[in-house]
């Protein structure tokens, strides 16, 4: 891969017994083990959390979003304040999507909180227009018009300067139909292509792309982008777009791309981070997984905990009101360390601050020790006994 | 003071110019220089900060208050968490208030933010009635009546277990008469009596007790009450009740009262903790101070600045948004060290939790800055230079 001089990834081992692999990923701020978790900053901080407590709690990746990040403060800005790395003071390897996600749900009515922030400016749809070109909409922040294409995406992303960019696709909706699906399919197959163009035109060494494998539920609309996705000269792959309604679907539809998409290079799965879908995910190779959840739910007082039901439990709940023992007596973070129950859940109930970074950093903990035992298990071979151990009210996958 | 057989202060200097001095106030907890500045963790959270990252920033006390946590999570939670130590992580000296001030408040119509929190249930006044046995009001997180006494104060400071605790005064508002003030005055020395007592027939050698100097502004009842507290086994002085309107009122009222109040032991002015103040206040004699201005203000993005006009600059000003440099080149915190005042600028326009815990860092950092400075002058007699270097607008001292 002449073109990402200083990336790499290294397949150092292959389960027996199902396409799980551990990986060494190789970029200029650093080399992460895989499989790993990489947690959202969104505008660029992981929300309510210094960065030396990220990485105190054993973070070797994180991400930031382009769409947030282009409309507040600015590529411009970030560029001109040294890129995202210093901006955000993060020295480890740093993921940014494409901000297609975003726009794209605009669009379809399902904006998240996420996507719309603390900012209600805007009532309806937020997407003005999709072409081949590229799409239109209005920014959240201000109502002025954005207009993005796959080139201005490479080169919003250049300004930010992570290590590890995306190309834009466009993602469709749960409802759409398989010929919608399958033109979508193809402009996003297209826009990579413009995309790679654009990368590769200023490459200086310092990124790498990720191509996405789109095709919502169908299954052969899946294989076909998974084949033109290897055949062009992506570094890795970010399995992309609609995955479906339910989470049985959603491992289907994985199940049925990944023996297609390219075996050397490392495979990112776009927004899934639920403890049970690692756990399942994994299997079928995905290297990399992102998701709001884990720090989200912890600033509303949901504490991830090793073979809990649901694999959380709820701090505001009257039961913690004078329980002396942290979160989790196995647990290392500085939280369980140095904190009881009693007083996370005094911290929600008064609604303090402090409450939201203590459960964030315990979250951040806890996705970094599953990723750690994930990796062990495949190592050993003893992935259905970990899935047990975490997720003991789950059908394993 | 054989009272307080853990406890002592040492008067180390004594400047020739003014009454300035230099002391080591000691606490079962440990031993603090001052001046010295004492955090507000009104809920038992310095807001906003970890307990590691304000003992980082050079913190060596802090305080909580007995009126919030009496009501949330209550007193006898704290006590059987094993006390306010360890209930919020911090195993530094500590200190409560009485609660007086905050409940006198409700009684004025001067509830302050502080006080209400951001429960708004109840309007008009909180405060139900005074008399010579107690004070009523009506909890700001239930509605429920609570009824308090000099005894149940000292019995809720007991079980909240911090080192150092305030006997419970009535605080009289601005427009207090002198007959009024008089009165409350003579009250507040009574209900400090019964402190003593119910203080002395728990001692343990753990806690020692702050004896309230009141009489509003009138000289001859500072005086009246700075004498008999000093008549009384108070391990320490703290200067309470109404200081006037202004801030020369406050300097004029601190100024009649020092000379009164008992040489050897530590004096704390309560509520007061501009940096103009200290520079001014350490001059009268005043060992500790306590406010929650450095804190409440970083939270809007105001970081405090050596030099700076008011003592202070505003990180939500256009002019930071594409500004490299840190909040202040010579300042050694971990925020100034690692992030732009552009970064700071873009967390508080896109309302992230990160700005005020990056601006929090840094105020703390920057009072406990001054007071090492503080007390650097104090011993070589060049306060008014530091004035003139913190405080370059003001008219010094």
């Amino acid at each position: 891969m002449t073109s990402y001089p200083h990336f790499g990834f290294e397949i150092t081992h292959r389960a027996p017994t199902s396409r799980a692999r551990i990986g060494r990923l190789k970029t200029p701020h650093g080399t992460i083990d895989t499989p790993n978790f990489i947690f959202c900053g969104t505008k660029a901080t992981v929300k309510s959390v210094l960065t030396k407590d990220v990485k105190e709690a054993g973070t070797d990746i994180i991400l930031a979003n382009t769409y947030h990040l282009m409309l507040q403060p600015g590529a411009d800005i970030v560029e001109r304040m040294g890129g995202l790395h210093k901006f955000m003071n993060w020295d480890g390897p740093m993921l940014t999507d494409s901000g297609g996600y975003q726009i794209f749900s605009l669009g379809y009515g399902s904006v998240s909180e996420e996507v719309k922030g603390r900012s209600k400016r805007f009532d309806g749809k937020a997407l003005l227009n999709i072409s081949e070109e590229g799409a239109a909409f209005r920014s959240y922040i201000d109502g002025q018009k954005v207009y993005l294409t796959p080139e201005k995406v490479m080169e919003i992303q250049r300004k930010l300067g992570p290590d590890l960019v995306v190309q834009l696709d466009e993602c469709t909706p749960f409802h759409a139909e398989r010929d919608y699906t399958a033109r979508a399919m193809a402009m996003s197959r297209r826009w990579g292509e413009r995309c790679l163009t654009e990368f590769m035109s200023h490459n200086d060494g310092k990124q790498a792309v990720y191509g996405t494998v789109s095709g919502g539920v169908y299954e052969d609309l899946r294989i076909e982008s998974a084949q033109s996705n290897a055949e062009r000269d992506y570094f890795a792959v970010a399995i992309a777009d609609c995955l479906g309604e339910t989470k049985e679907h959603m491992y289907e539809v994985v199940a049925f791309t990944m023996p297609h998409v390219h075996p050397d290079r490392p495979v990112h799965l776009l927004g899934i981070g639920g403890i049970g879908d690692i756990l399942t995910q994994v299997r079928q190779g995905i290297d990399t997984f992102d998701c709001v959840t884990p720090t989200r739910i912890a600033r509303h007082g949901w504490a991830l905990k090793k073979g809990a039901e649901k694999e959380r439990i709820n701090l505001r709940n009257a039961m913690y009101r004078e329980n002396a023992d942290p979160i989790d007596d196995d647990c290392e973070c500085h939280t369980c360390q140095n904190y009881s129950t009693a007083y996370l859940h005094h911290m929600f109930k008064a609604k303090e601050f402090l409450g939201m970074q203590l459960v964030t950093i315990h979250n951040i903990h806890t996705m970094n020790r599953l990723m750690r035992e994930v990796r062990a298990a495949i190592l050993n071979d003893t992935l259905d006994t970990l899935h047990k151990e975490w997720c003991p009210d789950a059908k394993c996958g």
